[in-house]
């Protein structure tokens, strides 16, 4: 929620005259993404998004976050396109950063999502993974099962500063992911990280979906399991049935799941809770008091996914009934 | 440089619905403005600021200020001006502050203003006095020269702790303002903050003057004095006569010093850098360190200061001659 990185109006000049946008009208420093610098820019040619990225995403990892997004909106899907520049370039540099020229989505993100927004994810969320399936590049996981144990080990007994016997609680529950985890589900892109701030709506219909830096290969259905976390509870932590049953009957009429699949949403959902408690507590612990962004409230994954462990099947998700 | 109130989309589609700016299409905190929360918003009507006002502005000022854009609007200068709501009023609430839509300007503000920004900030400025002389309201300056003793004496010794002496040396300057401060100047509406980053350039032309939030009465040429620290500097701390020349220049070709003016613009100029330095000192020693906004440099006043103290006559400033 910060701008890291200044630029000056000369500098912004210089490299915006490398692409066919016209005139710089404005630009705006905005407090939008935890990880990277945007700025807001007016251009003869409509609004844009500047980003420069900062140390926290991985360098070699841009390009494809780049032509995935210039996939999926080529295939239909409603996201930034990045802008190429007069030499066919989709990454620069700008102040010392990698720096990318992405095209401006109108909407605004829901801060209390209904039946009807969870309905419009999971159709949604099937284009995105549908169009994802022929585009060339790969990039693992870098937050999936194995990559869990390492940060559970880096907050250690710190989780038990946010909850009592937390840290012996979140060791079980990692041996059981590690055990259980399905592996032979089916593949393809997924967005990794579609929370309602990434999700923009023009009345019930969505815009676009924005955000596309932990986008990655894995299976599909981790990538709902994502959204049933991020969407379908309330604020006071009780379970929505009724939003999740509208988001995955929405998927699931335009990609059904296979049988494996279904089987496996409980567990699926169990370690999406994991992931982002885990990204939660880390934070938590590690960021220092003076920094730009607050950190997000761990005990809300906490419950999450104690729920999760109470669920039989798919069925007390809304759906095979 | 914050957003330190957020509005949910649904609070704000409430708000907006006041207005006849058609659809919200979307919104962004901006990160500008250090004392307030300011979002840019796309509606069908075009773009706006939503600006949310935070502790540090006085709410009965807020009428003086939303009025005095509306009124150097109706006469001709470039400024954003505050859009009525339904019911006609400028001032409303919303997430539990005072809050106004603006008309958004576009426009970039210029790191490293030229003698030809110099000389178009001159004419702008005079263009705004003179637009002020019929504003029927009036707001006394806080931070006139009434107002920096109790500053100083905030800071006290703590200034030593920036530059050695310091507090010795604002006290003996302090006392030789308040004897010669010079009373009997023109008076009018002042902006007293035209600092670059509140003036917009579209190519060598003024877009638009923001952030009237210091705006106040006093003498006219304060204003100017004010300008000369702000605009004059290089970055190395020498004064650069050439861009004084331009911007003067500009300014009494519309209107013209009065003799007492031309003479009292050397201890203007002192007083204008001490105002500047005492705001920075008292930040530099109370802003926590966990703030989001970082203090700015104190010592680049106290150069400035110095080099006004060695002025001997308006000529020093490239007027007169």
């Amino acid at each position: 929620m910060a701008v890291y990185t200044e630029v000056a109006d000369d500098e912004l000049h210089a490299f915006m005259a490398g692409y066919d946008l016209g005139n710089v009208l404005s630009f705006k420093g905005i407090a939008e993404g935890v990880e990277n610098t945007n700025y807001l820019i007016h251009t003869d040619a409509g609004p844009q998004i500047l980003t420069l990225y900062e140390k926290r995403v991985s360098t070699k990892d841009l390009p494809f976050f780049l032509g995935l997004m210039e996939h999926l909106a080529s295939s239909g899907l409603a996201c930034p396109v990045p802008v190429r520049d007069r030499e066919g370039q989709m990454l620069r540099e700008l102040a010392g950063r990698p720096a990318a020229v992405i095209s401006f989505l109108e909407g605004l993100w829901v801060r209390r999502p209904t039946t009807d927004h969870c309905a419009a994810l999971g159709q949604t969320l099937a284009k995105l993974h549908i169009a994802g399936k022929n585009f060339a590049m790969n990039r693992a996981n870098a937050l999936s099962v194995t990559g869990w144990r390492p940060l559970y080990e880096a907050s250690g007994n710190g989780a038990d500063t946010i909850a009592g016997a937390l840290h012996h609680e979140l060791g079980e529950e990692l041996d059981a992911l590690e055990k259980g985890w399905p592996r032979d589900l089916p593949q393809g892109v997924i967005h990794a990280d579609l929370f309602p701030d990434n999700v923009f709506f023009l009345g019930k219909e969505i815009s676009g979906v924005i955000d596309f830096y932990f986008a990655c290969n894995d299976a599909l259905a981790y990538d709902i399991a994502i959204c049933l976390n991020a969407w379908c509870f309330e604020p006071d932590a009780a379970f929505n049935i009724t939003k999740a049953r509208a988001l995955l009957r929405a998927y699931t009429a335009l990609r059904p799941f296979t049988e494996e699949e279904l089987e496996a949403l409980p567990i699926l959902a169990r370690g999406a809770a994991m992931r982002f408690l885990l990204t939660r507590i880390y934070d938590w612990l590690n960021t220092p008091a003076e920094a730009l962004v607050r950190p997000k409230d761990p005990m809300e994954y906490v419950r999450k996914l104690r729920f999760h462990r109470g669920v039989g099947s798919a069925r007390d998700y809304g759906l095979g009934e």
